[in-house]
Protein backbone atom coordinates (compact mmCIF):
# COMPACT_ATOMS: atom_id res chain seq x y z
CA UNK A 1 0.00 0.00 0.00
CA UNK A 2 1.48 3.53 -0.70
CA UNK A 3 1.62 6.02 1.87
CA UNK A 4 -1.56 8.06 1.10
CA UNK A 5 -4.27 5.70 0.76
CA UNK A 6 -7.12 7.99 0.56
CA UNK A 7 -6.95 11.29 -1.50
CA UNK A 8 -8.72 13.62 -4.13
CA UNK A 9 -8.72 13.00 -7.59
CA UNK A 10 -9.35 15.55 -10.64
CA UNK A 11 -10.81 14.81 -13.96
CA UNK A 12 -9.88 17.31 -16.20
CA UNK A 13 -12.90 16.86 -19.33
CA UNK A 14 -11.38 19.52 -21.29
CA UNK A 15 -12.75 21.13 -24.43
CA UNK A 16 -10.21 20.76 -27.38
CA UNK A 17 -9.18 23.33 -29.82
CA UNK A 18 -7.26 23.61 -32.72
CA UNK A 19 -5.53 26.79 -31.02
CA UNK A 20 -2.44 25.04 -29.65
CA UNK A 21 -2.06 28.18 -26.96
CA UNK A 22 -5.46 28.15 -25.79
CA UNK A 23 -5.44 24.48 -25.44
CA UNK A 24 -2.24 25.07 -23.15
CA UNK A 25 -3.63 27.69 -20.89
CA UNK A 26 -6.55 25.88 -20.60
CA UNK A 27 -5.26 22.75 -19.45
CA UNK A 28 -3.02 24.76 -16.92
CA UNK A 29 -6.14 26.70 -15.65
CA UNK A 30 -8.00 23.53 -14.91
CA UNK A 31 -5.42 21.81 -13.65
CA UNK A 32 -5.05 24.23 -10.75
CA UNK A 33 -8.16 24.63 -10.13
CA UNK A 34 -8.45 20.43 -9.38
CA UNK A 35 -5.86 20.98 -7.29
CA UNK A 36 -7.88 23.88 -4.97
CA UNK A 37 -10.56 21.25 -4.86
CA UNK A 38 -8.29 19.11 -3.08
CA UNK A 39 -7.01 16.96 -5.83
CA UNK A 40 -3.66 15.00 -5.43
CA UNK A 41 -3.99 13.33 -8.21
CA UNK A 42 -5.16 15.41 -11.52
CA UNK A 43 -5.72 13.44 -15.20
CA UNK A 44 -6.43 14.86 -18.42
CA UNK A 45 -8.20 13.76 -21.82
CA UNK A 46 -6.13 11.61 -24.78
CA UNK A 47 -5.42 14.40 -26.87
CA UNK A 48 -5.84 17.33 -24.62
CA UNK A 49 -3.75 19.46 -26.51
CA UNK A 50 -4.70 18.68 -30.04
CA UNK A 51 -8.07 17.92 -32.01
CA UNK A 52 -9.10 14.27 -32.13
CA UNK A 53 -8.02 14.14 -35.80
CA UNK A 54 -5.73 12.95 -38.52
CA UNK A 55 -5.32 16.18 -39.78
CA UNK A 56 -3.84 17.70 -36.29
CA UNK A 57 -1.26 15.33 -34.96
CA UNK A 58 1.35 15.61 -37.25
CA UNK A 59 1.47 19.36 -36.66
CA UNK A 60 0.72 19.41 -32.73
CA UNK A 61 3.32 16.51 -32.44
CA UNK A 62 5.92 17.38 -29.42
CA UNK A 63 9.78 16.06 -29.31
CA UNK A 64 9.65 15.62 -25.72
CA UNK A 65 13.61 15.56 -25.66
CA UNK A 66 13.76 18.99 -27.04
CA UNK A 67 13.70 21.37 -24.36
CA UNK A 68 12.69 24.27 -26.24
CA UNK A 69 10.37 22.38 -28.45
CA UNK A 70 7.99 20.52 -26.20
CA UNK A 71 5.67 23.54 -24.42
CA UNK A 72 2.84 20.97 -23.57
CA UNK A 73 5.01 18.71 -21.76
CA UNK A 74 6.76 21.76 -20.02
CA UNK A 75 3.71 23.04 -18.82
CA UNK A 76 2.82 19.72 -17.33
CA UNK A 77 5.88 19.85 -15.44
CA UNK A 78 5.59 23.09 -14.65
CA UNK A 79 2.12 22.74 -12.94
CA UNK A 80 2.66 19.54 -11.01
CA UNK A 81 5.43 21.45 -8.98
CA UNK A 82 3.62 24.07 -8.53
CA UNK A 83 1.00 22.35 -7.16
CA UNK A 84 2.62 19.81 -5.53
CA UNK A 85 0.32 17.21 -7.49
CA UNK A 86 0.92 14.61 -9.29
CA UNK A 87 -0.34 14.65 -12.52
CA UNK A 88 -1.54 11.63 -15.14
CA UNK A 89 -1.30 13.97 -18.72
CA UNK A 90 -3.53 12.48 -20.58
CA UNK A 91 -2.35 11.88 -24.33
CA UNK A 92 -0.28 14.22 -26.67
CA UNK A 93 0.74 13.73 -30.23
CA UNK A 94 4.52 12.96 -29.97
CA UNK A 95 7.55 13.00 -32.47
CA UNK A 96 10.09 10.32 -31.24
CA UNK A 97 13.05 9.34 -33.92
CA UNK A 98 10.82 10.14 -37.24
CA UNK A 99 7.74 8.21 -35.70
CA UNK A 100 4.59 9.73 -33.71
CA UNK A 101 3.06 8.10 -30.78
CA UNK A 102 0.13 8.53 -28.67
CA UNK A 103 1.85 9.10 -25.38
CA UNK A 104 0.90 9.83 -21.74
CA UNK A 105 3.43 11.40 -19.55
CA UNK A 106 2.93 11.12 -15.56
CA UNK A 107 4.91 14.18 -13.46
CA UNK A 108 5.51 13.77 -10.08
CA UNK A 109 5.17 16.85 -7.63
CA UNK A 110 8.63 17.61 -8.13
CA UNK A 111 7.28 18.40 -11.64
CA UNK A 112 9.64 15.39 -12.75
CA UNK A 113 8.75 12.86 -15.19
CA UNK A 114 8.06 9.94 -13.74
CA UNK A 115 6.45 7.29 -16.56
CA UNK A 116 5.72 7.63 -20.13
CA UNK A 117 3.34 5.57 -21.71
CA UNK A 118 2.70 5.38 -25.55
CA UNK A 119 -0.71 3.79 -26.33
CA UNK A 120 -0.17 -0.09 -27.77
CA UNK A 121 -3.22 -0.77 -28.92
CA UNK A 122 -4.27 1.77 -31.88
CA UNK A 123 -7.63 2.07 -33.10
CA UNK A 124 -7.85 -0.03 -36.43
CA UNK A 125 -12.17 -0.02 -37.11
CA UNK A 126 -14.30 0.14 -40.32
CA UNK A 127 -17.90 0.03 -39.55
CA UNK A 128 -19.68 1.28 -42.49
CA UNK A 129 -22.08 3.73 -41.99
CA UNK A 130 -20.99 4.41 -38.48
CA UNK A 131 -17.08 5.05 -37.98
CA UNK A 132 -14.04 4.20 -39.76
CA UNK A 133 -10.39 5.33 -38.45
CA UNK A 134 -7.34 4.02 -38.95
CA UNK A 135 -4.66 5.30 -36.36
CA UNK A 136 -2.21 3.24 -37.64
CA UNK A 137 -1.74 5.36 -40.35
CA UNK A 138 -0.72 8.19 -38.47
CA UNK A 139 1.09 6.38 -34.83
CA UNK A 140 3.26 4.06 -34.31
CA UNK A 141 2.10 1.79 -31.48
CA UNK A 142 4.05 1.15 -28.03
CA UNK A 143 5.32 -1.99 -26.87
CA UNK A 144 5.81 -1.35 -23.31
CA UNK A 145 3.10 -1.90 -20.47
CA UNK A 146 3.48 0.96 -17.88
CA UNK A 147 3.13 0.93 -14.72
CA UNK A 148 4.55 3.98 -11.75
CA UNK A 149 5.13 4.22 -7.97
CA UNK A 150 3.38 7.12 -6.53
CA UNK A 151 2.09 8.85 -4.01
CA UNK A 152 -0.93 8.28 -4.55
CA UNK A 153 -0.23 4.41 -5.47
CA UNK A 154 0.85 2.23 -7.86
CA UNK A 155 -0.86 2.88 -11.67
CA UNK A 156 -0.94 1.54 -14.32
CA UNK A 157 -1.76 3.33 -17.89
CA UNK A 158 -3.45 2.56 -20.66
CA UNK A 159 -4.95 5.02 -23.27
CA UNK A 160 -8.39 5.01 -24.72
CA UNK A 161 -8.74 1.64 -26.84
CA UNK A 162 -6.46 -0.32 -24.58
CA UNK A 163 -9.38 -0.58 -22.27
CA UNK A 164 -10.67 -3.36 -24.30
CA UNK A 165 -8.35 -5.71 -23.93
CA UNK A 166 -8.25 -7.11 -20.40
CA UNK A 167 -5.07 -8.68 -20.32
CA UNK A 168 -2.98 -5.36 -20.33
CA UNK A 169 -5.13 -4.90 -16.98
CA UNK A 170 -4.79 -7.82 -15.38
CA UNK A 171 -0.88 -7.93 -16.11
CA UNK A 172 -0.98 -4.48 -14.28
CA UNK A 173 -3.17 -5.97 -11.32
CA UNK A 174 -0.46 -8.88 -11.22
CA UNK A 175 2.45 -5.94 -10.95
CA UNK A 176 0.56 -4.68 -8.34
CA UNK A 177 -1.37 -1.40 -9.16
CA UNK A 178 -3.49 0.17 -6.84
CA UNK A 179 -5.69 2.47 -9.82
CA UNK A 180 -5.10 2.27 -14.05
CA UNK A 181 -5.67 5.29 -15.46
CA UNK A 182 -7.24 5.60 -19.19
CA UNK A 183 -7.19 8.77 -20.63
CA UNK A 184 -9.99 8.17 -24.07
CA UNK A 185 -11.67 9.68 -26.16
CA UNK A 186 -14.49 7.39 -27.24
CA UNK A 187 -17.17 8.67 -29.93
CA UNK A 188 -20.80 8.86 -29.24
CA UNK A 189 -21.11 5.02 -31.06
CA UNK A 190 -18.46 2.89 -29.02
CA UNK A 191 -19.19 5.28 -25.76
CA UNK A 192 -22.89 4.15 -25.49
CA UNK A 193 -22.35 0.98 -25.60
CA UNK A 194 -19.04 0.32 -24.32
CA UNK A 195 -17.25 3.38 -22.57
CA UNK A 196 -18.49 1.99 -18.83
CA UNK A 197 -18.96 -1.31 -19.71
CA UNK A 198 -15.43 -1.68 -19.64
CA UNK A 199 -14.25 0.60 -16.95
CA UNK A 200 -16.68 -1.07 -14.80
CA UNK A 201 -15.59 -4.89 -16.56
CA UNK A 202 -11.58 -3.61 -16.25
CA UNK A 203 -12.28 -3.11 -12.05
CA UNK A 204 -13.85 -6.07 -11.81
CA UNK A 205 -11.51 -8.37 -13.22
CA UNK A 206 -9.00 -6.66 -11.04
CA UNK A 207 -10.23 -5.80 -8.15
CA UNK A 208 -8.73 -2.19 -8.44
CA UNK A 209 -10.02 1.23 -8.85
CA UNK A 210 -10.60 2.19 -12.83
CA UNK A 211 -10.47 6.34 -14.06
CA UNK A 212 -11.33 7.42 -16.97
CA UNK A 213 -10.91 11.12 -18.68
CA UNK A 214 -12.27 12.18 -22.28
CA UNK A 215 -12.40 15.61 -24.11
CA UNK A 216 -15.64 17.22 -23.79
CA UNK A 217 -17.91 16.66 -26.93
CA UNK A 218 -17.82 20.33 -28.48
CA UNK A 219 -14.27 19.60 -28.91
CA UNK A 220 -13.03 20.36 -32.16
CA UNK A 221 -12.24 18.09 -35.21
CA UNK A 222 -13.39 15.23 -37.36
CA UNK A 223 -14.83 13.04 -34.26
CA UNK A 224 -17.63 13.22 -31.78
CA UNK A 225 -16.71 12.48 -28.50
CA UNK A 226 -18.80 10.83 -25.99
CA UNK A 227 -16.96 12.25 -22.44
CA UNK A 228 -18.47 10.90 -18.85
CA UNK A 229 -15.24 11.10 -17.32
CA UNK A 230 -15.42 8.06 -14.84
CA UNK A 231 -14.02 6.53 -11.38
CA UNK A 232 -14.94 3.22 -10.82
CA UNK A 233 -14.24 1.32 -7.98
CA UNK A 234 -13.04 -1.94 -7.20
CA UNK A 235 -16.52 -2.95 -4.66
CA UNK A 236 -18.03 -4.84 -7.59
CA UNK A 237 -16.93 -1.99 -9.85
CA UNK A 238 -19.61 0.50 -8.94
CA UNK A 239 -19.46 4.21 -10.27
CA UNK A 240 -17.97 6.40 -7.66
CA UNK A 241 -18.01 9.60 -9.58
CA UNK A 242 -18.82 10.47 -13.55
CA UNK A 243 -19.73 13.40 -15.79
CA UNK A 244 -21.83 14.05 -18.89
CA UNK A 245 -20.37 15.49 -21.99
CA UNK A 246 -20.09 19.04 -21.34
CA UNK A 247 -16.84 20.24 -20.37
CA UNK A 248 -16.07 19.72 -16.22
CA UNK A 249 -13.91 18.81 -13.54
CA UNK A 250 -14.66 15.31 -11.62
CA UNK A 251 -13.41 15.57 -8.41
CA UNK A 252 -13.77 11.93 -6.64
CA UNK A 253 -12.39 10.21 -3.39
CA UNK A 254 -10.45 7.15 -3.92
CA UNK A 255 -10.10 5.35 -0.81
CA UNK A 256 -7.63 2.02 -0.77
CA UNK A 257 -8.95 0.74 2.13
CA UNK A 258 -11.80 -0.65 0.33
CA UNK A 259 -9.67 -2.29 -2.18
CA UNK A 260 -8.02 -4.33 0.49
CA UNK A 261 -11.02 -5.47 2.30
CA UNK A 262 -12.82 -6.44 -1.15
CA UNK A 263 -9.73 -8.46 -1.91
CA UNK A 264 -9.40 -10.38 0.97
CA UNK A 265 -13.40 -10.80 1.14
CA UNK A 266 -12.98 -13.03 -2.15
CA UNK A 267 -9.67 -12.97 -3.35
CA UNK A 268 -9.85 -13.27 -6.90
CA UNK A 269 -5.98 -13.04 -7.91
CA UNK A 270 -5.48 -16.31 -5.23
CA UNK A 271 -8.14 -17.88 -7.18
CA UNK A 272 -6.47 -17.45 -10.80
CA UNK A 273 -5.76 -20.76 -12.66
CA UNK A 274 -1.90 -20.49 -12.96
CA UNK A 275 -1.64 -24.08 -13.11
CA UNK A 276 -3.68 -23.87 -16.02
CA UNK A 277 -3.32 -21.44 -18.31
CA UNK A 278 -1.06 -17.60 -17.12
CA UNK A 279 0.49 -14.87 -19.02
CA UNK A 280 3.63 -14.21 -19.92
CA UNK A 281 5.05 -10.88 -20.04
CA UNK A 282 7.70 -10.74 -22.53
CA UNK A 283 9.54 -7.63 -21.48
CA UNK A 284 9.44 -9.11 -17.93
CA UNK A 285 9.30 -5.39 -16.95
CA UNK A 286 9.69 -5.11 -13.28
CA UNK A 287 8.46 -1.27 -11.39
CA UNK B 1 -18.10 -21.28 -39.41
CA UNK B 2 -20.63 -24.17 -38.08
CA UNK B 3 -22.96 -25.75 -40.65
CA UNK B 4 -26.03 -23.97 -38.79
CA UNK B 5 -25.30 -19.96 -38.33
CA UNK B 6 -28.31 -19.30 -37.54
CA UNK B 7 -30.60 -20.82 -34.75
CA UNK B 8 -32.73 -20.72 -31.47
CA UNK B 9 -31.48 -21.10 -28.00
CA UNK B 10 -33.28 -21.94 -24.96
CA UNK B 11 -32.70 -20.97 -21.47
CA UNK B 12 -34.58 -23.16 -18.91
CA UNK B 13 -34.79 -20.99 -16.32
CA UNK B 14 -35.67 -23.79 -13.52
CA UNK B 15 -36.95 -23.89 -10.23
CA UNK B 16 -35.37 -26.62 -8.08
CA UNK B 17 -36.40 -28.39 -5.37
CA UNK B 18 -35.39 -30.88 -2.60
CA UNK B 19 -36.86 -33.48 -4.78
CA UNK B 20 -35.02 -34.85 -7.41
CA UNK B 21 -37.21 -36.66 -9.45
CA UNK B 22 -39.54 -33.28 -9.39
CA UNK B 23 -36.37 -31.85 -10.56
CA UNK B 24 -35.90 -34.47 -13.65
CA UNK B 25 -39.64 -34.54 -14.51
CA UNK B 26 -39.17 -30.75 -14.56
CA UNK B 27 -36.07 -30.30 -16.39
CA UNK B 28 -37.95 -32.63 -19.26
CA UNK B 29 -40.59 -31.20 -19.66
CA UNK B 30 -39.10 -27.83 -19.62
CA UNK B 31 -36.03 -28.59 -22.54
CA UNK B 32 -39.34 -30.22 -24.73
CA UNK B 33 -41.01 -27.31 -24.25
CA UNK B 34 -37.88 -25.28 -25.88
CA UNK B 35 -37.39 -27.89 -28.19
CA UNK B 36 -41.27 -27.31 -28.96
CA UNK B 37 -40.11 -23.72 -29.58
CA UNK B 38 -37.82 -24.49 -32.18
CA UNK B 39 -34.94 -24.31 -29.76
CA UNK B 40 -32.24 -26.63 -31.24
CA UNK B 41 -29.68 -25.75 -28.20
CA UNK B 42 -30.72 -25.74 -24.94
CA UNK B 43 -29.30 -24.96 -22.20
CA UNK B 44 -30.15 -25.40 -17.98
CA UNK B 45 -28.81 -23.67 -15.06
CA UNK B 46 -25.54 -24.51 -12.80
CA UNK B 47 -27.20 -27.37 -10.25
CA UNK B 48 -30.68 -27.63 -11.66
CA UNK B 49 -31.32 -31.40 -10.12
CA UNK B 50 -30.17 -30.11 -6.60
CA UNK B 51 -30.94 -27.36 -4.01
CA UNK B 52 -27.48 -24.85 -4.11
CA UNK B 53 -26.66 -25.57 -0.79
CA UNK B 54 -23.97 -27.55 0.56
CA UNK B 55 -26.41 -29.73 2.44
CA UNK B 56 -27.41 -31.29 -0.59
CA UNK B 57 -24.76 -31.97 -2.79
CA UNK B 58 -23.24 -35.00 -1.99
CA UNK B 59 -26.90 -36.46 -1.44
CA UNK B 60 -27.57 -35.49 -4.69
CA UNK B 61 -24.45 -36.30 -6.49
CA UNK B 62 -24.13 -39.16 -9.04
CA UNK B 63 -21.33 -41.11 -11.02
CA UNK B 64 -21.71 -40.71 -14.49
CA UNK B 65 -19.75 -44.20 -15.67
CA UNK B 66 -22.34 -46.17 -12.95
CA UNK B 67 -25.05 -46.50 -15.95
CA UNK B 68 -27.75 -47.59 -13.31
CA UNK B 69 -27.11 -44.67 -10.76
CA UNK B 70 -27.14 -41.64 -12.76
CA UNK B 71 -30.59 -40.81 -13.54
CA UNK B 72 -30.25 -37.04 -14.34
CA UNK B 73 -27.25 -37.93 -16.85
CA UNK B 74 -29.32 -40.44 -18.38
CA UNK B 75 -32.36 -38.47 -18.71
CA UNK B 76 -30.73 -35.67 -20.65
CA UNK B 77 -29.27 -38.39 -22.99
CA UNK B 78 -32.84 -39.33 -23.87
CA UNK B 79 -34.00 -35.80 -24.26
CA UNK B 80 -31.31 -34.51 -26.44
CA UNK B 81 -32.23 -37.86 -28.48
CA UNK B 82 -35.93 -37.29 -28.23
CA UNK B 83 -35.84 -33.94 -29.68
CA UNK B 84 -32.65 -34.35 -32.06
CA UNK B 85 -31.25 -30.79 -30.13
CA UNK B 86 -27.71 -30.32 -27.94
CA UNK B 87 -27.77 -29.75 -24.69
CA UNK B 88 -25.64 -27.81 -22.73
CA UNK B 89 -26.92 -29.62 -19.14
CA UNK B 90 -26.00 -26.77 -16.67
CA UNK B 91 -24.50 -28.74 -13.95
CA UNK B 92 -25.08 -31.47 -11.55
CA UNK B 93 -23.36 -32.35 -8.40
CA UNK B 94 -20.83 -35.22 -9.55
CA UNK B 95 -18.92 -38.31 -7.44
CA UNK B 96 -16.01 -39.25 -8.98
CA UNK B 97 -13.00 -41.24 -7.25
CA UNK B 98 -14.42 -40.06 -3.63
CA UNK B 99 -14.39 -36.37 -5.04
CA UNK B 100 -17.32 -34.17 -5.77
CA UNK B 101 -17.50 -31.65 -8.89
CA UNK B 102 -19.51 -29.52 -10.18
CA UNK B 103 -20.08 -30.58 -13.67
CA UNK B 104 -21.40 -29.60 -16.94
CA UNK B 105 -22.44 -32.53 -19.69
CA UNK B 106 -23.26 -31.66 -22.95
CA UNK B 107 -25.20 -33.84 -25.15
CA UNK B 108 -25.54 -34.23 -28.85
CA UNK B 109 -28.91 -34.54 -30.57
CA UNK B 110 -27.29 -38.30 -30.74
CA UNK B 111 -27.66 -38.79 -27.24
CA UNK B 112 -23.99 -39.17 -26.64
CA UNK B 113 -22.30 -37.11 -24.23
CA UNK B 114 -19.95 -34.64 -26.07
CA UNK B 115 -17.91 -33.24 -23.31
CA UNK B 116 -17.79 -32.95 -19.70
CA UNK B 117 -16.47 -29.54 -17.83
CA UNK B 118 -15.86 -29.35 -14.37
CA UNK B 119 -16.01 -25.42 -12.50
CA UNK B 120 -12.69 -24.64 -12.57
CA UNK B 121 -12.87 -21.80 -10.24
CA UNK B 122 -14.81 -22.47 -7.23
CA UNK B 123 -16.91 -19.74 -5.16
CA UNK B 124 -15.37 -19.09 -1.80
CA UNK B 125 -16.13 -15.93 -0.23
CA UNK B 126 -16.39 -13.96 2.21
CA UNK B 127 -18.65 -11.01 2.70
CA UNK B 128 -19.27 -10.20 6.31
CA UNK B 129 -23.11 -9.46 6.76
CA UNK B 130 -23.74 -10.00 3.28
CA UNK B 131 -22.25 -13.77 1.81
CA UNK B 132 -20.17 -16.20 2.96
CA UNK B 133 -19.67 -19.47 0.78
CA UNK B 134 -16.77 -21.83 0.65
CA UNK B 135 -17.55 -24.08 -2.43
CA UNK B 136 -13.84 -25.89 -2.33
CA UNK B 137 -15.06 -27.44 1.15
CA UNK B 138 -17.09 -29.64 -1.18
CA UNK B 139 -15.87 -29.29 -4.33
CA UNK B 140 -13.10 -30.26 -6.25
CA UNK B 141 -11.91 -27.66 -9.22
CA UNK B 142 -11.86 -29.13 -11.95
CA UNK B 143 -8.65 -27.99 -14.62
CA UNK B 144 -9.28 -28.83 -17.67
CA UNK B 145 -10.46 -25.70 -20.14
CA UNK B 146 -13.45 -27.36 -22.37
CA UNK B 147 -14.78 -26.15 -25.83
CA UNK B 148 -16.74 -28.82 -28.01
CA UNK B 149 -17.80 -28.82 -31.38
CA UNK B 150 -21.21 -28.93 -31.48
CA UNK B 151 -23.79 -28.42 -34.95
CA UNK B 152 -24.93 -25.06 -33.66
CA UNK B 153 -21.01 -24.17 -33.15
CA UNK B 154 -18.11 -24.36 -30.67
CA UNK B 155 -19.24 -23.74 -27.51
CA UNK B 156 -16.66 -22.72 -24.74
CA UNK B 157 -18.01 -24.03 -21.10
CA UNK B 158 -17.62 -21.78 -17.94
CA UNK B 159 -19.36 -22.61 -14.59
CA UNK B 160 -20.67 -19.32 -12.36
CA UNK B 161 -17.78 -17.99 -10.92
CA UNK B 162 -15.83 -18.82 -13.67
CA UNK B 163 -17.06 -15.86 -15.83
CA UNK B 164 -15.44 -13.80 -13.60
CA UNK B 165 -11.80 -14.69 -15.22
CA UNK B 166 -11.58 -12.92 -18.28
CA UNK B 167 -8.64 -15.52 -19.45
CA UNK B 168 -10.89 -18.19 -19.63
CA UNK B 169 -13.13 -16.65 -22.15
CA UNK B 170 -10.21 -15.36 -24.17
CA UNK B 171 -8.87 -18.88 -23.69
CA UNK B 172 -11.88 -20.35 -25.75
CA UNK B 173 -11.89 -17.40 -28.18
CA UNK B 174 -8.37 -17.82 -28.67
CA UNK B 175 -9.21 -21.86 -29.46
CA UNK B 176 -12.58 -20.69 -32.20
CA UNK B 177 -15.36 -20.31 -29.84
CA UNK B 178 -18.29 -19.02 -31.03
CA UNK B 179 -20.51 -19.09 -28.02
CA UNK B 180 -19.69 -19.14 -24.56
CA UNK B 181 -21.95 -21.01 -22.26
CA UNK B 182 -22.05 -20.22 -18.89
CA UNK B 183 -24.70 -22.13 -16.51
CA UNK B 184 -24.61 -19.75 -12.98
CA UNK B 185 -26.77 -19.53 -9.80
CA UNK B 186 -25.35 -15.53 -8.98
CA UNK B 187 -27.15 -14.69 -5.69
CA UNK B 188 -29.14 -11.28 -5.38
CA UNK B 189 -25.57 -9.73 -3.62
CA UNK B 190 -23.57 -9.91 -6.78
CA UNK B 191 -26.21 -10.72 -9.22
CA UNK B 192 -26.97 -7.23 -9.41
CA UNK B 193 -23.68 -5.89 -9.55
CA UNK B 194 -22.02 -8.63 -11.49
CA UNK B 195 -24.05 -10.76 -13.61
CA UNK B 196 -24.83 -8.47 -16.45
CA UNK B 197 -21.30 -6.68 -15.92
CA UNK B 198 -20.07 -10.29 -16.85
CA UNK B 199 -22.00 -11.50 -19.24
CA UNK B 200 -21.55 -8.31 -21.49
CA UNK B 201 -17.77 -8.29 -20.86
CA UNK B 202 -17.34 -11.78 -21.83
CA UNK B 203 -18.93 -11.19 -24.84
CA UNK B 204 -17.01 -7.85 -25.57
CA UNK B 205 -13.87 -9.07 -24.88
CA UNK B 206 -13.91 -11.91 -27.30
CA UNK B 207 -16.51 -10.70 -29.42
CA UNK B 208 -18.69 -13.98 -29.21
CA UNK B 209 -22.15 -14.44 -28.27
CA UNK B 210 -22.58 -15.33 -24.26
CA UNK B 211 -25.27 -17.35 -22.74
CA UNK B 212 -26.04 -17.33 -19.02
CA UNK B 213 -28.56 -19.74 -17.40
CA UNK B 214 -29.89 -19.79 -14.40
CA UNK B 215 -32.03 -21.35 -11.36
CA UNK B 216 -35.14 -19.43 -10.63
CA UNK B 217 -35.87 -17.36 -7.42
CA UNK B 218 -38.15 -19.26 -5.61
CA UNK B 219 -35.46 -22.57 -6.03
CA UNK B 220 -34.92 -24.54 -2.93
CA UNK B 221 -31.65 -24.15 -0.45
CA UNK B 222 -29.73 -21.47 1.39
CA UNK B 223 -29.18 -18.91 -1.25
CA UNK B 224 -31.50 -16.42 -2.48
CA UNK B 225 -30.97 -16.58 -6.56
CA UNK B 226 -30.48 -13.44 -8.87
CA UNK B 227 -32.09 -15.26 -11.95
CA UNK B 228 -32.43 -13.24 -15.07
CA UNK B 229 -31.00 -16.03 -17.33
CA UNK B 230 -29.17 -13.79 -20.77
CA UNK B 231 -28.13 -13.65 -23.79
CA UNK B 232 -25.49 -11.12 -25.18
CA UNK B 233 -24.75 -10.71 -28.82
CA UNK B 234 -21.23 -10.28 -30.07
CA UNK B 235 -22.33 -6.95 -31.75
CA UNK B 236 -20.65 -4.40 -29.11
CA UNK B 237 -22.02 -6.79 -26.43
CA UNK B 238 -25.46 -5.61 -26.77
CA UNK B 239 -28.39 -7.98 -24.87
CA UNK B 240 -30.67 -10.39 -27.45
CA UNK B 241 -32.85 -11.39 -24.88
CA UNK B 242 -32.79 -11.93 -20.59
CA UNK B 243 -35.16 -12.84 -18.01
CA UNK B 244 -36.61 -11.77 -14.52
CA UNK B 245 -36.76 -14.05 -11.58
CA UNK B 246 -39.49 -16.39 -12.35
CA UNK B 247 -39.07 -19.63 -13.63
CA UNK B 248 -39.14 -19.38 -17.43
CA UNK B 249 -37.88 -20.55 -20.61
CA UNK B 250 -35.86 -17.76 -22.54
CA UNK B 251 -35.78 -17.90 -26.07
CA UNK B 252 -33.88 -16.13 -28.14
CA UNK B 253 -32.23 -16.02 -31.89
CA UNK B 254 -28.39 -16.81 -32.30
CA UNK B 255 -26.81 -15.07 -36.02
CA UNK B 256 -23.11 -16.11 -36.07
CA UNK B 257 -23.30 -13.65 -39.32
CA UNK B 258 -23.24 -10.43 -36.88
CA UNK B 259 -19.98 -12.09 -34.88
CA UNK B 260 -18.35 -12.43 -38.46
CA UNK B 261 -19.27 -8.73 -39.39
CA UNK B 262 -18.01 -7.34 -36.11
CA UNK B 263 -15.00 -8.84 -36.41
CA UNK B 264 -13.79 -7.87 -39.39
CA UNK B 265 -15.19 -4.11 -38.72
CA UNK B 266 -12.73 -4.64 -35.73
CA UNK B 267 -10.23 -7.45 -35.72
CA UNK B 268 -9.46 -7.27 -32.21
CA UNK B 269 -8.36 -10.48 -32.01
CA UNK B 270 -5.33 -9.72 -34.65
CA UNK B 271 -5.27 -6.15 -32.46
CA UNK B 272 -3.99 -8.12 -29.45
CA UNK B 273 -0.43 -7.83 -28.29
CA UNK B 274 0.91 -11.41 -28.41
CA UNK B 275 4.36 -9.90 -28.78
CA UNK B 276 4.48 -8.10 -25.98
CA UNK B 277 2.52 -11.07 -23.74
CA UNK B 278 0.41 -13.71 -24.49
CA UNK B 279 -0.77 -16.84 -22.23
CA UNK B 280 0.46 -20.00 -21.98
CA UNK B 281 -2.08 -22.69 -22.23
CA UNK B 282 -0.47 -25.48 -20.14
CA UNK B 283 -2.77 -28.34 -21.56
CA UNK B 284 -2.22 -27.08 -24.61
CA UNK B 285 -5.45 -28.93 -25.38
CA UNK B 286 -6.95 -28.43 -29.00
CA UNK B 287 -10.37 -29.55 -29.84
Amino acid sequence: MPKITKFKIGLCQLTVTSDKNMNLAHARNSIEAAAKQGASLVMLPEMWNCPFSTNYFEEFAEDFDDKDGCPSFSMLSEVALGNGITIVGGSMPERRKNQLHNTCCVFGPDGNLKAKYSKMHLFDVNLPGDISLKESDTFTAGDQPTIVDTDVGRIGIGICHDIRFPELGMLYRARGAHLICYPGAFNTSTGELLWELQQRARAADSQLYVATCSPSRDSEGSYVIWGHSTVVGPQSSKIVATSGHEETIVIAEIDYSETRQLREALPLEKQRRGDVYQFVDVHQQKP
